[in-house]
């Protein structure tokens, strides 16, 4: 035994570990979506994060971590490593280059799952499988590509530790241009100009999807150092907590003065949103700078949440103000608190600057190519249910189940859409 | 500090993390069953779970662990390490020689949970115990022994890495056997020859169970190399991800086209297949086979659980098809794609043979023992449910509650079962 | 790399995965209280979790912290620590102070959050806050650092490797002064002296919790040598196991000997009591000793549920049943069982003594500061819901939601706790 086996041993199981952590937050993903939407369409929201984590995990495979991590053309794209194939001689770890691919996979599946809430119960299912591939293949690849696969802004000087800018802002963003083009809900918005809120279907549920996510989280940033020996794992996790905490308790103290009722969607939100505020900055900034970022990243979710209703866009489970608007605020706190560049330690602009190119690029870029992709989509099919599968409820158009939760005896075969043997409760 | 303490520190850690992923998989177990069967056995089917994780950690604790593990006697059966005694000097690992036990009791534990599901809804909770005291301490025991502890089937050159073979095909054809013995639901086959379905319950809760087993299914397949400095271990998380995926993605998409209708139900079972196919090859076959045996995984378990309805066999949650059939062919694929061995690779069809050899000895011992296990208990007391108690529900009849949900007010001690003082919504 | 490095990095993510694995317990605690209360409760104490997460957390990292493992005064209390600053040279780990607090923080939160289970469905939620704060600045802090943070039950020879003393025997007494301060449910005891029962709302949410706890506890028990290189590590999760099996067994059989029924509750509640037993003494009590123990803490926990009635005292979860009662007897069984200084192996009573004179320091503080504490919070607001607020339940009182389940359509802004546009089912 060597003291180099036991190091590769050691990244090797770390790297392993928190990619499995980070794969446990799909379950996050699907239960918060499950429980904040309505109980119609609880089912579909599920297996569209089953087809995030099955179909997008493929196209991953196949496409999409080639043009992310293969080798760089012109600070733009990457051209080998499709199917862990090509040369791949730049990419130097003491694991094996498909453990590498693992952990990635596991966060190109989270960006999807972050759009797959925006367009909760009213996307044509079969529509989002295919901007699904679209995501997972080209739009996340080469936007991450940019940052971290050798790219551009990479060479600039960006600085996103584990992805507030490349995850949270692009998916974000991609995910106020799916819910705009799609338009809301039937109902969520009266034609006399008042709006009306859809009460959580299963917020017990919610929140077991909340603990996952936070609980994946350590895997997500602590993991990304993809070393064991790094040693700013456990400031790293630190300041997960604390961000995730503040954010938390901000958004629990604000909602019980203001509105004199602590707001339990409000709460959650306002954890996850510290989570994702603290997600670049997490080997960058102290303990007290992140208690302040994630305070502000869960009140700033608020705020969008608010002005999302007053623009009378519909994004049912509040993806853009924790992902979007936290991971922007996330990114340009690391242009402020970072230790050894951030404006406030420093009195340099520069990094800030630098971040702030970053953001505009990577957030036009998921804006705008989902958009686009969403209209060559529609050239080809609906983007949207119809009124009848959004009246009936998605599970029921587009997966055949009666209900998500069944409280019934035998059904027969040939009209299981029709009636029931014995309806008992 | 030396190298070999290291080194033992980080197998030891490696394998109880692993340990403790796996027994969360019975959580994983517990909330997929519950969401697959009907609302009145939501409680029974997550006790069965504790029965096997309590009653059945301990028998294997007193008993299994040695028929497995302990000194061979003959290629047959283990005869030392009950209760941790004897001599074990045949085993030789880094780490304690009860940390062995806690990462094969977290597997026994698995095997009978298999079983658990298949004979839901129906079967008596006092012979479900002595069936799991039998199973944990006996049947899944020594046919284990003979692929992994030493026994004649690993003598003959068995590859079964991490149980395709000795927990999936083992305990899914003692599933099989079980819900013959003990006949299908009330109502489930009508007289004239249709067949029903049971909804599943709580499809969100059974989500929940599939990312659970996914999140352990790292811990079970990578933990398996038993030591954290075995370089295939990447490898491993990697194809089990990879078989996942195609097993998810290949009955979404079939069940899209086929039916128009991606089944919630198939694609959590599909997925499911997927990490059962791959479980024993995970260690010997290469990223692209992986996806192959994942895709045909997830089909098979499609195609047998039409065969078992057209049987008329009723197997509520899909073990047999999930497990048996995909552990069937996952141990079949060692033996076609293993890049060392496999006739896919070497034209050599021995360790082909060797695995058929070996699957048909562990599906008949696991179907046979349960079978005339199941026979003896009968001799005993019923392993069937009575009428009554199936038609009230299980929940009632064998854990004293009302329903496994209640939206009820207090209730009166002594009329619990017949009345309530408030019932509200 | 050196030695070294590898020995710091791998003690590092021991530690982080640990303590993420701990964190995750709080989303045990809320799921296996949800499920435990009424439904119209589900949400509110899954908030008072997350007070406790978010909140407790910061009160330990401004306060608490340096209270309990600040440089040690008079062996009373600590004086430096506080947001991480200040003289904490007599700390010396292998890793960053700040991961050491990240380890503490996720106990302290898992010693409130026993305490939120007792006083379900009647706390006003504004006291609760202010009672968390107390209990993570204070009253805990003080208490765990006579044992832990160099004070003067650690200078006597107190063992109490991870908590059944420090953690659950104090948390279980607040919890039990807590009920009894705040008194019992309206409703749960009739004037004419005989006692009714809530059903759990959800138990199979509540065994999503129970099976989260157990995961966690891996983390909890092992976790606490704070060193991946401790020769103990098996050991200590190869005792958790078999005490929880234990624990969890024994009331399965009694349960379903006594009363023909396995109660389900009690079987969760009885695998729980089996891992509080075993936290104070995992390190130092052998296998065959973990079993009787963990049988010992599931039967002790049943009748203590009992006692509780007889005393008119309501605990709606059974936290002091499950954390004080099992937490004292497994305090004591260290003085018993240890394989080095327990009375049954050395003859010896003198570590019996010290853990008995530990116990009633540790219980007495933490029941007479969590009555003193409401009592000061009583003075400046109500401690106590009105039964208004507990009549509507505390979802819509606290947390203005209509309730934890919702199977509406959309609901007007204007009167949403009044009225629906569309109600189904």
């Amino acid at each position: 035994m060597t003291i180099e086996t036991l190091n590769a041993g050691l990244d090797t199981i770390w790297v392993v570990l928190t990619a499995a952590m980070i794969i446990l937050m799909e379950g996050g993903f699907a239960l918060l979506e499950a429980g904040f939407v309505r109980h119609k369409n609880n089912v579909n929201i599920i297996m569209k994060v089953f087809v995030d984590i099955t179909i997008g995990a493929l196209c991953f495979y196949f496409i999409g971590f080639g043009l992310m991590y293969g080798t760089d053309l012109l600070g733009m794209i990457g051209t080998s490593g499709f199917m862990q194939r090509g040369n791949l001689a730049h990419l130097d770890f003491s694991f094996s280059l498909d453990t590498f691919w693992l952990f990635q996979a596991a966060f190109v599946i989270a960006v999807i799952s972050i759009v797959s809430g925006a367009v909760a119960e009213r996307i044509n299912f079969r529509a989002y499988i295919l901007y699904a591939v679209l995501m997972t293949a080209i739009i996340y690849p080469i936007g991450g590509h940019w940052v971290w696969g050798g790219g551009w802004l990479g060479d600039l000087g960006m600085l996103d530790f584990a992805g507030s800018a490349v995850i949270h802002a692009l998916g974000g963003f991609a995910a106020l241009a799916a819910a705009m083009f799609i338009g809301p809900r039937k109902g969520k918005f009266t034609p006399h100009g008042t709006s009306t809120i859809a009460l959580p279907s299963n917020l017990p549920l919610a929140s077991v999807g909340a603990f996952l996510l936070w609980f994946g989280w350590f895997g997500f940033n602590a993991g990304s150092t993809l070393s064991a020996t790094d040693v700013k794992i456990g400031h790293i996790a630190v300041v997960t907590m604390l961000s995730a905490a503040s954010g938390g308790a901000a958004t629990l103290l604000y909602t019980l003065f203001r509105y004199k009722r602590s707001d339990a969607s409000a709460v959650i939100n306002g954890s996850l949103a510290g989570l994702v505020g603290i997600t670049a900055g997490c080997a960058f900034v102290s303990n007290d700078a992140a208690i302040f970022i994630g305070a502000v990243a869960g009140l700033l979710m608020l705020f969008a949440t608010d002005w999302l209703e007053s623009r009378r866009i519909d994004d049912p489970v509040g993806a853009f103000p924790v992902h979007g608007v936290s991971g922007i605020w996330g990114t340009i706190a690391v242009g402020l608190f970072s230790t050894e560049s951030g404006l406030f330690y420093t009195g340099n602009w520069e990094l800030l600057g630098v971040q702030l190119v970053g953001l505009v690029v990577l957030c036009v870029w998921g804006f705008g190519l989902t958009w686009l992709g969403l209209s060559l989509i529609r050239l080809w099919i609906p983007v949207r249910s119809t009124e009848e599968e959004e009246e009936v409820g998605l599970d029921i158009s587009y997966h055949g189940v009666l209900a998500a939760y069944q409280d019934h005896e035998f059904i027969h075969y040939e009209n299981q859409y029709m009636e029931t043997d014995d309806r008992k409760g």
